[in-house]
């Protein structure tokens, strides 16, 4: 079975597992203490051009969304976001769990506008007796979004503007940041990134790393006692020196861009692929994850040589299906995938 | 000003003032324990039909629902809830405080029918890999629902059917369920409500008692050690006698149901008044709260002497305005107001 | 059967109960938003000297606790108390459920010292990764404590000092606030109190109220949006003038502390009285709550007529048994309590 | 600087380190569901002896804690606990973050007895009014401790014996379970463990994985759902065969106990010949963590060289230093770490 079905199917990039090899026997102290944590920590300040901005290295995407969010809201605030942001369908209440509502706005294609942040936060505070309701504490968004999409800057530019306005912390959650920021619909930068947001994290675990995410404190404001959030939520690796090692590799020389390219390409091959091919795609996806909608027959068949991720039933019947890109996959499956929808 | 914005502006029914009178400086056993509560208890359970029912008088609604619906759900489940229901939008996140997502219906005038409650608890153990989405753990409605609407007893058997079905408690928010009962549009009882729901309250903060509610739990599965619970959410009240007190009053002959019968016959003289002065009604509630849609300037010349609640906003500019009648409505107060809207 | 098990048997001071009737047709606006709140707001700020106080109304002493300390920890910080503080101990985790870790100190006589704090606070920050244990957010002790001692003035100055040099809020559980005033041993006022503590509040439950708790908050840094804690606890009573007409009446004129002083008489027969009946007391309280040690058998004896609080047992096999008085407390069943004690 | 002040100073034992270089660019599914995972979960079920086990893999120790412990206890209740217990230290309250007080019970070289627990669990219940208190819910012990003490087999029959009388699961945290049952003091095994503990975990971190630790739950009544726990928690990886690959290569043939017995043999090396240099033992140990007891100038001298870990300080000003091995002790460093100590 060829697998399409997400983007971490695979170990992690070579070159890491040669770090992990050549270091293996070295003796550091643990907790992310080290000077392999210190070097990823700069690597990734040069790469967002924040000098002052504080890192941390945390194992997952859900841990490090419900830590981010428990470290900003005071008890009785939520946090904006999706209505399909993964904080609101995908972490089992992880966000509830650690006492928060998450304040679900309708999104279109997994996106949400600074007006609809705007009036949220305008229509709580106009309330009489606005102490009956949640209080927006907190805007998140995703970049790319879990379907594929991208915020353009302007969006981004518009949205951070909204929330500084009302005092309001920008978390954008970027477990796919890398395939984000290389993709040709993106007219965002990393440093776009850390300018318009107050806290941000860059995926490892889908992006060439074994497991990991670097969660950029980039506002003051914010970085207090971060580490007691860490420890608290079980996300303090013991030998932190992993994960410094894993984004020191990614991003000492450009690593993490290059893998997330190769991702693109890939993407973009299936893309023009089932294009010709006549297979109707669900969205115009310019990341690694492509929705096509084909019928269920279709699904079935391909499904013999192929693991697909499928998404949702459309009204009529036929199926909604995720192939994912990633780092790791290669020229010799993308033209497998091509051919079996061309024979399908 | 005469205040009609909603159903708690007195103090309470007078013979319940009395029996505090009567019985001020007896001593009694705190938390409870004592023998008016017991009577209460007592009281109640005729009044329910089941003996066997447990009964704990809690002091508020938010406090109650809190209480309730965290001695149900294990930390991974949510409630099933009318995405206009009280616990998801005017409970400042009690709930999820408690660690629950409430898992939000779209509702039809305030209600939910059981086929959404059946697709969302089979959608969600049809998923592939439910684990990563929060489980439904139980259903909670309002009767009636904070739009004064009723669910008819149908709707309830189908309700109270799926959730036994698929193992869901049945919870029901009896804050204002006098108003409920005695409405000419119920065709439900009080011992229907016993019967098809697991654990529901009866409210007495809205329906003649200075404040408190009962907490009936029905099914036996939810009864082992709630009284931790009420410990635990500061819901124990030290002097529970005053609780006892006045669901004994309410309770022991039919007090309960005679003044919220008053209550709703002043909502439907107000309602018929109301039509036959020509003025918009937004729903057709059939309880102790009655919806219109007035101009801006009716709404502004009715507040000099009225205390109204502002609802919303219509898409064309006027406004949806509350008006509630309660035990305490006078004939009075209900001709002022009629006449105040004929004449504006 | 006479009670002297606790100091919450009767219903209320009749002032409170005459005060009730007197307004209960009235309509008021709901949530603490009335001119009865107001004037009581008004009545207690001048009782304790700061016109720059917030005060709020709650309902009950664990609900009062659990709100205070929720609005002021961030989720990593627990709250330093004494190990027998009631927090610790008879709220069934109330904190707990709220996130926070009780960091209990060895108490003597109920009390803490200052340089117990000091050490916690700077054993805490001395340690190599602090970040692995809970940070002390806050001070939390009880005027008079559970054992009815009482700190003075210089005790009271000292944790002040410590928590202002750390930023520590310092709140102070002051349910039994009267008994401790007035107390022959206090050399505290409620204007130090004010001015020592950042946050504290005066109990009614058990001070001549039917029920609640005003929290006062000094320190401006702990007072933005108290009233959504308020509300999240369920702890914001709808009819919030029923406890804005009790504090009312306590505080117009002094009621309260005439009430206490009453209590505090009672208290100091007792004591007299069973010192010259030879009663070994347990302790040396000069409040409102008097422990004695006393055979089991005449424990068994006085029990027939008179309802007692066991507290413990001695390693020898005696009871520690405690006795309250209260605003509510007769001569003639005090004469009854001490000629029982002679005749067994 | 040669690192003896903890056991997870290096990456991983070789072996892990091929494994995951034979299988990196192998496609799997995610979230523990891969053919690793199963295989791992099958080698630990032979381990101990147990074919109906449930194991799950999860990240690190306070994660696993917290997770387990949140899987248990229903809100209102807490866990016994030793009171050096990790949970109790050094955690940032992660027990407490899900709502649950850590019951701590003073400890005697880090362990506790049968009989306190049973004390405790009969005092909550034979109090007046349990329900003031937090229930006891579930018993958590260390094996080995905190200190590098062992509980012996009789000791843990009869702890297992109280849990059962009273229906309280026992929980054994087993981060350092390898040096545990390798000790020459232990006459425990895992099969043992498997018998008398309702659940435990086996851990990795500390004993050559790069990380990991394997929950094993015995009772059928603790299996259901726990994947939701898991994936709230933020404990799901999403390459889960990482894990899985870890477990498997450390249990397939026994290399788990022969790596674990190294760091025995060094430790016995370094006790054996510091009590022969005349150094002060602070406990017996039997286990890879030795605490000495030495002038605070022998610690200051040692650290020129040597990272050892300052465990506490002794009332006439001397230091407790803990020295760790662990499966990558080398002799040589244990030679050099023996002289050092002679020398000074």
């Amino acid at each position: 079975m060829i697998q399409f079905q997400c983007d971490y199917n695979e170990g992690c990039h070579p070159e890491i597992l040669a770090a992990l090899q050549r270091t293996n026997m070295e003796q550091t102290v643990g907790y992310g203490e080290d000077a392999y944590c210190a070097a990823a920590r700069d690597a990734v300040r040069r790469a967002i051009g924040r000098e002052d901005a504080d890192v941390h290295f945390l194992v997952g995407g859900t841990q490090t969304n419900a830590t981010v969010i428990a470290s900003i809201l005071r008890p009785y605030q939520g946090v904006l976001s999706a209505d399909r942001g993964h904080i609101n369908v995908h972490e089992t209440g992880a966000i509830e769990h650690t006492g928060h509502k998450v304040l679900a706005l309708p999104s279109c294609e997994g996106k949400i506008t600074a007006s609809q942040v705007e009036d949220a936060i305008k229509g709580h505070f106009a309330e009489d007796g606005p102490e009956h309701a949640v209080q927006p504490g907190m805007v998140y968004l995703s970049f790319p979004t879990e379907l594929g999409t991208l915020y353009s800057k302007k969006e981004l530019q518009d949205i951070s503007a909204v929330c500084r306005r009302y005092g309001q912390p920008l978390f954008i959650d970027g477990a796919r940041m890398g395939y984000g920021l290389c993709s040709p619909d993106c007219d965002v930068t990393l440093e776009d990134i850390a300018r318009l947001a107050d806290v941000f994290y860059i995926g490892g675990t889908k992006v060439g790393a074994l497991f990991g995410e670097a969660v950029v404190i980039v506002s003051d404001a914010l970085k207090k006692d971060f580490r007691y959030y860490i420890k608290q939520h079980g996300a303090m690796l013991a030998k932190g020196r992993l994960l410094g090692l894993q984004f020191m590799t990614l991003f000492a020389d450009g690593l993490y861009f290059r893998i997330s390219q190769h991702a693109i390409d890939m993407a973009m091959r299936i893309k023009n692929g089932l294009k010709e091919t006549g297979i109707e795609l669900y969205s115009e996806s310019g990341t690694n994850q492509q929705f096509v909608v084909i019928e269920k027959d279709m699904y079935d068949r391909l499904s013999r040589d192929f693991l697909l991720s499928l998404w949702s039933e459309t009204d009529d019947g036929r199926y909604v299906v995720r192939i994912c890109t990633s780092w790791a996959t290669t020229e010799e499956n993308v033209n497998k995938l091509l051919n079996a929808f061309k024979k399908n």
